[in-house]
């Protein structure tokens, strides 16, 4: 077993990653604090996973929220649902929320553990790789709202993050190759050695290959964690983190939620990010090439779904996050493995890459 | 004009207090970081106030939200319309968010600003007495949950508090009655001679006499800001703010959220923590009539109402946040000016209190 550390003064956090985690007891006990215990999960995970979860609660009172599985119950009709458990069973300000799933459950577990009586302990057990690299460590958690993807969250650190690799055998190809989109992402943004070895072990990772894996996700949350613990609030840096996002949310968000998958917004948004890099100068379009083939051989998509028009891409865009002052902030690349943000580029450029192609 | 600082290090923020202070534009604009704003109001203010802050926005884009008055309406469906009113104006994460009214905007406003886009600006003016002596100040913002009150929330403080003392003109005696009921309890958890000097203005505080309420703004304002640049998040001392509010909220929540004004129900729930105080051995039979006598005065209920039976009434404090581990803390007093924490007491003298008189 890999810990790594994301430190964050007093609400630093390991990240345990390996095999048959979820076999052991004391990784996740040692850090409940209270005497209850709630666990959230979906219809997906419950039936892998649960009972070994469950079965070292022990003599903890504890409780089990099942939630139906995609990006479009991370809202906050289902939101209120983790709260109703919590207040029947009278669950206090020490109790710990137990997430256990992917990103989807990560995400609104981390943000009812945010709110519930303005914050109570949040242990993370992501379940797939793209939960495992990204959206279980860093502390953002979220909820959507009909005009927005992830609108509405908090910063909130977990007490840890158990990260047992043998879940990935569950995981379905497509929701694989999602994961690997974010894989992709440290590489490219700030990681170049990483990108090559990604190039040469692609095809180990699809086969879910165990040592490869395991790597990947260490990579991976190494990048991440440094980052986050330079920058916990997203002030500065830690934005690079949303490569490929902007242009990816707008396609999660035009096309409805659970359409698209995050990794696969996130992957063409990549190859978006990298086409504007190209228009500006940047990189050449042997990179952009080299980028689109490497998000190919992951199985994962190019191209913006046709029903988008670049006119809609744009205003859905106009509502994400990054936007600063009525300007979106875009990540771009200086070059591969070398990203910045940029709200300094080309309106029409910007236009033109949403509906072109290259390679 | 009085201005306190609110110490919390990166987070720390003035408390302007005064009279006209809604006629002086700079107090407001100087804390708008961005360009855009959402004044976030009710039935009640909005046409005694709303127009006096807007005229001060000028060239900054902003909304209004006009919410129904009333502690009913602090819920994640009324929430939800201010998120709905932020994202239909693509207003981004440098926005602010103005609470504009009393206690239940500014709570509700602040959960807002705390949650939307993970937090965005945030600037309370406080229209009521209860809220310029405390909700206001301290950064507790939540919503209701139909099985218990604020359990929905965050901490999150503002960047700046405008306590206009001119907007208590327009105050209805019920609510000036229900602030000094605040006002009292900062005198009897931990300021003597504040509680003296209550004794000896109530009147002039009835009678809205400006220098009167202005003082006991400001003390009261001092206490709290003390407290809580000591304990932000409530881990030990802070709870003493909550004297009166276990026993308060069980009240508020039993009768339907606006049936019992939050002051009133803090007001007999000081009088049930000074009667338990007295069933401990604490204080003297001839302190809670002290008390009783003070919140008499001040036109407030000093008995729970006769729906609420003893076990229904347990039932309602347990699901408070001051509950750890399955026990209800307390807040009791050793004397008056001098409160503490505990859970150390007998089930049945606190069953006990719930439906005795004392005086």
């Amino acid at each position: 077993m890999i810990t790594l550390n994301v430190d964050l003064g007093d609400r630093s956090y390991p990240i345990y990653i390996g095999t048959d985690l979820l076999g052991q007891a004391d990784l996740l006990t040692q850090h409940i604090a209270g005497n209850s215990a709630l666990i959230v999960t979906n219809e997906t995970v419950a039936p892998l996973y649960l009972e070994k979860v469950k079965q070292h609660l022990g003599s903890i009172k504890h409780d089990v929220v099942i939630l139906p599985d995609g990006e479009q119950f991370k809202n906050l009709d289902v939101l209120n649902q983790i709260y109703d458990a919590l207040l029947s069973n009278q669950f206090d300000r020490n109790t710990t929320l137990i997430a256990l799933g992917g990103g989807v459950i990560g995400d609104i577990t981390g943000f009812a553990a945010a709110t519930y009586q303005r914050g109570v302990n949040l242990i993370q057990i992501p379940t797939t790789l793209l939960s495992q690299v990204d959206s279980s460590v860093g502390g953002k958690t979220a909820v959507n709202h009909k005009l927005g993807k992830n609108m509405i969250g908090a910063f909130y650190q977990p007490k840890v993050v158990i990260a047992d690799t043998s879940t990935l055998n569950t995981l379905d190809d497509r929701q694989l190759s999602s994961g690997i989109a974010e894989v992709i992402k440290y590489g490219l943004l700030g990681d170049i050695e990483f990108h090559g070895w990604l190039k040469e072990h692609m095809k180990a990772l699809l086969h879910r290959d165990p040592s490869a894996l395991a790597y990947a996700i260490e990579r991976s949350c190494q990048n991440k964690a440094e980052i986050v613990s330079a920058d916990e609030k997203e002030s500065g840096q830690r934005a690079l983190l949303n490569l490929g996002h902007t242009f990816g949310h707008a396609i999660e968000t035009g096309m409805g939620y659970g359409e698209w998958l995050h990794g696969e917004g996130v992957a063409t948004g990549m190859v978006m990010a990298a086409i504007m890099s190209c228009k500006m100068g940047n990189i050449s379009e042997a990179d952009v090439c080299e980028i689109k083939h490497l998000i190919e051989l992951a199985k994962l998509p190019t191209h913006a779904p046709e029903a988008l028009t670049a006119k809609g891409f744009k205003k859905l865009m106009a509502v994400d996050k990054k936007v600063q002052d009525g300007k979106i902030r875009l990540i771009l690349l200086n070059a591969i493995g070398d990203a910045y943000i940029t709200d300094d580029y080309d309106e029409d450029q910007l236009t033109d890459c949403i509906n072109c192609s290259y390679c």
